[in-house]
């Protein structure tokens, strides 16, 4: 289960450009510095990356990189950032996107599964290294982390509310579902024996299981479904 | 799922001890060093931890160091080997410990979900530093996790010939069974809102879950089951 591949990183980092007098080209560079960031830390972790292997990646100098950025925790802050707010918002359109729990927790874990196959180095690096934020940024990335839970939590109730779902423990569920899609950033290799949409259908079916869905249309047997 | 918590390092490190002239002490010594390793490894990360820092944190020199241990990457092997060595150890012993493949896959999950809450700050660096291993000691590595995966692959497969297991793809349900696992290094927490055996029973019946197993005595349901 050893990931050695580290390219992949994928997704425009946000981020505002108070200062900038060319905001179109400085979003780019700012975009550069970010995917040069997510290779180094994956290769060699955040503390043993310096700001000056960021700035050869991107090819720019250091001296260049810190008009963008004042300091390498603060790349790291921006990558999170971006990878935390597209999860919750990955998450907050699935649950929202039927009034059946069972189709919106197979969309729901679909989608998240999705996400972390596909950007699977960039995920590694928001979900490992959380402790080299600062504490504020902390905060700020465990209130999205936070929102997340919260979103799977509240749609495995709507399941159990509903009579779909039948689970002892509906935030053990809801924790074991996130789990299972953070720990793809670990495992998965981009060239590996199963696909991003394999994996993605594989914990679809894998959820509706481990939430004990009870309508008969949502859990396929063995023999019918495909997960590959 | 900040882990911010990095005691609880357990387990004597194996090894041996060919040119000690005091093998008790030396091994004592051993262990000594491979607990503030680990603590190391786990605060600062591999690379940015120094073998300064751990002879510091062991209360020795970094030439009495030395005389143990060539490098911090062996150090990180001799840690990693004995985590695998061990987790092998418990599958192994729980998949033998019952001819009904339900009992068994039970007991596999307990335990090795167990192991990981209870020493998750071990887990961590066993799981997510094998980048930082020569390529030589990763081999060795690898072939214990193979190891360990093939214990598991062969017990649903067993389940599934019994009958008592219905899952699509075997192979992809038992690497999401140890995929939770693993994980359990990552957001679990010593003095949160679960204990290490509320985790290691809850999994072990989302595992029968997961494999879809369709013994009426193992699946119990929501109403029946306390997982606290």
């Amino acid at each position: 289960m050893h990931n050695d591949e580290h390219a992949g990183a994928t997704g425009r980092v946000d981020g505002p450009a108070p200062d900038s007098p060319a905001p179109d080209r400085s979003a780019a560079t700012r975009d550069r510095l970010a995917e040069a960031a997510t290779a180094a830390f994956a290769e060699k972790g955040f503390a043993g990356t310096t700001t000056r292997d960021i700035a050869a990646a991107a090819g720019m100098s250091p001296a260049a990189l810190y008009v963008h950025h004042r300091s390498k925790e603060e790349l790291l802050y921006v990558i999170s950032r971006a990878g935390h707010r597209e999860a919750l918002h990955t998450v907050r359109s699935a649950a929202a996107s039927s009034d059946d729990p069972a189709t919106a927790l197979r969309a729901l874990v679909h989608d998240y599964a999705l996400q972390h196959a596909r950007g699977s180095t960039r995920a590694r690096i928001v979900n490992y290294e959380l402790g080299s934020l600062t504490p504020e940024h902390f905060t700020e990335i465990r209130a999205l982390r936070r929102d997340i839970e919260h979103e799977v939590r509240a749609l495995v109730a709507r399941g159990i509310a509903a009579g779909v779902f039948d689970t002892p423990d509906r935030d053990f569920a809801a924790l074991a579902l996130l789990s299972l899609g953070i720990d793809i950033a670990r495992w998965y290799r981009p060239h590996g024996r199963w696909s991003p949409e394999t994996v993605a259908r594989g914990y679809a079916d894998m959820a509706l299981r481990i939430v004990g869905c009870t309508d008969a249309r949502q859990t396929r047997s063995g023999k019918d479904a495909a997960t590959r």
